[in-house]
């Protein structure tokens, strides 16, 4: 999307210099907008591990590029085998993503064919590319899809502004591009329709406030930074049309586990009568489980991460403050499953559907069969 | 309660000087432990207003006092005519707070019957202490109330510790004593009950992180911080046995305005059968209202409040860190109304009730004529 009026990718080969691959780090967000150059897979996997890059299709897109990187590298005696073993240095950076490891084992198989270093590099190269556009396009027809939603209520509202209310960051920052909760209202935006996004911040982490707030903000999208706590006395008054968000995990059952908080929203917006979409690419559909609530299992995150907060003080540094007493113990669960009975529906790449099993499956026959 | 195994109010007459009047420095926890010398009505005004001093009842108590300094003041040829400003100064410092108009008047009405300056100062200065004393007599009373509802819990759980959730500060520090959502919690702790209390950080100002997990700990109640986002996902779990709240005010028809997000925690409960009790001295009730979410006025806060956040940084240096981009806006809804419906029972002064229009009444069965 747009960085104050001109395209971005969250990554992406460099055009000028081969073996370069360029990323957002996005630490740096929102306070500086710093493009990293990416020379190498150790690179990368410091990249990945130390969220230059975070969110589940743009660490997948990373760790392809990481493999491209790898082959790249001049003098390896046995590419294949180095090849394996950047495979592994990837996939061990950030364990729990199964975007990763997917994308190692779509590179890593391509390779396979290859006969030299330089087919598999040129062939690896090609992949990497087709693995962003790919993600491109989903994240594209998920807005497709989902602009409808927004369509039909500002249409009901005579064109005055739609109210999304969307809680952490899924979007383009944490894809290739467009975003999954974001890309309906990119697309709405795009088209010209008067959008307005409510942002939770969402702590502990503050990815709304540091993430969603930034491109939106960049791309010229009208929003509001409210505190996590304020979602049900906006809706309470009217004042959110539409919840949206992204999800980590959704089962065929269609409980979805996104980022902690979620659930609170999706409370809320049923207690109020306000339409509840979640938005995610097939991929983040997991056909074998049904029960969310029993089934998923919940990362719990450094205490630390409660106790503190970062941003940047009135001298331009950036700094981490704690909150609480010093000996204050915290406990940090990182997301929380949101039952589908909450859930209005899904927007996917194939379309949107109601939050049954019937639902999903109408969208994705072929998955009848499984996890059963 | 006790601050390293002292008991402390957070306000009372210095021990030894006359004319000083001594409050804890709310603004400087929890990081220091800060007792302050307020010597004249004018440092009274500044401490309420600037908010060394902070919840309803504790500024209602600090008003009284201040209007003790008034009548201390050696050299005033008007005594009537210096209470009166006295008390008008005090009255301006927070103008939403009723607690403070009330106690004003009540000190007022008493000097008016007194003939010198010198029996003026000495009834007030009685009166002041009645009203800190009825002030923690009333908080005790919701301790001794609400505990058996601790209690119980207990019971059926063969003594493990009954997991309480809370939302902001209804804490002895909002008191001049015991507080009020957390008198029951005191009071099933000094009796030897195992508790444990889920403090929620409650964004945008952390009264909960910087305040009730102070006082909490100081008092040595085993306790852990979360995240607003976490309560949901905690109740889900069955890591919630009991939800308890304070409320800034409660209409006839049991509605209840509390720190914005108090209703999402409200829903929450719902959702998973977990008790969810708000507790309230008798003046927090207005019987003029039954439709809280009509009637009861939300105040809207500066918008600062959520685009920084304040702590301390490694340095030990107090700090504000902005946490969202710098042309980010945001809306800043202090408080939010739960519903009735949501509400298990209140617990008051007087007793236990159901979050009803009967229920209240039972209680206080003088109020039937009023506000129909």
């Amino acid at each position: 999307m747009n960085v104050d009026g001109r395209s971005y990718r969250t990554i992406w080969p460099h055009p000028d210099q081969e073996g370069v691959v360029q990323i957002i780090d996005q630490r740096q967000l929102p306070h500086r907008f710093v493009v990293e150059n990416i020379r190498s897979v150790d690179e990368m996997a410091t990249a990945i591990r130390e969220m230059h890059v975070r969110g589940a299709p743009l660490i997948g897109a990373a760790a392809a590029w990481g493999l491209v990187l790898a082959a790249a590298a001049p003098g390896e005696a046995d590419w294949r085998r180095s090849l394996t073993l950047a495979g592994d240095l990837l996939k061990a950076t950030r364990p729990t993503a199964v975007n990763l490891a997917w994308a190692v084992e779509r590179m890593l198989a391509c390779a396979r064919s290859c006969v030299t270093v330089a087919e598999a590099a040129a062939r690896l190269r090609q992949e990497a590319q087709r693995i962003c556009d790919e993600d491109v396009a989903a994240c594209a027809a998920i807005g497709r899809h989902g602009l409808p939603l927004i369509l039909e209520i500002s249409t009901r509202k005579g064109g005055a502004p739609v109210n999304v209310l969307t809680h952490c960051n899924a979007g383009w920052l944490a894809c290739v591009d467009h975003g999954t909760a974001t890309a309906p209202i990119y697309a709405a935006h795009d088209r010209g329709l008067a959008v307005h996004v409510w942002v939770d911040e969402t702590r502990p982490r503050n990815q709304g406030a540091r993430l969603t707030a930034w491109e939106l903000g960049r791309h010229g999208v009208p929003h509001t930074l409210v505190v996590d706590n304020a979602g049900g006395h906006l809706m309470q008054h009217g004042l959110v049309d539409l919840c949206l968000v992204g999800a980590d995990r959704v089962t065929r059952g269609g409980d979805a586990a996104n980022k902690i908080g979620t659930y609170l929203k999706a409370l809320a917006a049923a207690d109020n009568g306000v339409p509840f979409h979640v938005a995610v690419p097939a991929s983040s559909i997991d056909w074998s489980l049904r029960d969310g609530l029993r089934d998923i299992p919940i990362e719990s995150r450094a205490e630390d991460e409660v106790r503190w907060a970062e941003g940047l003080d009135v001298d331009g540094q950036v700094r981490s403050v704690r909150v609480c007493p010093a000996e204050t113990t915290a406990a940090n669960y990182a997301f929380d499953v949101t039952p589908a009975r909450l859930i209005t529906g899904f927007v996917t790449d194939r379309g949107c559907c109601p939050a049954t099993e019937d639902g999903l499956l109408s969208l994705f026959p072929e998955q009848r069969t499984t996890g059963r």
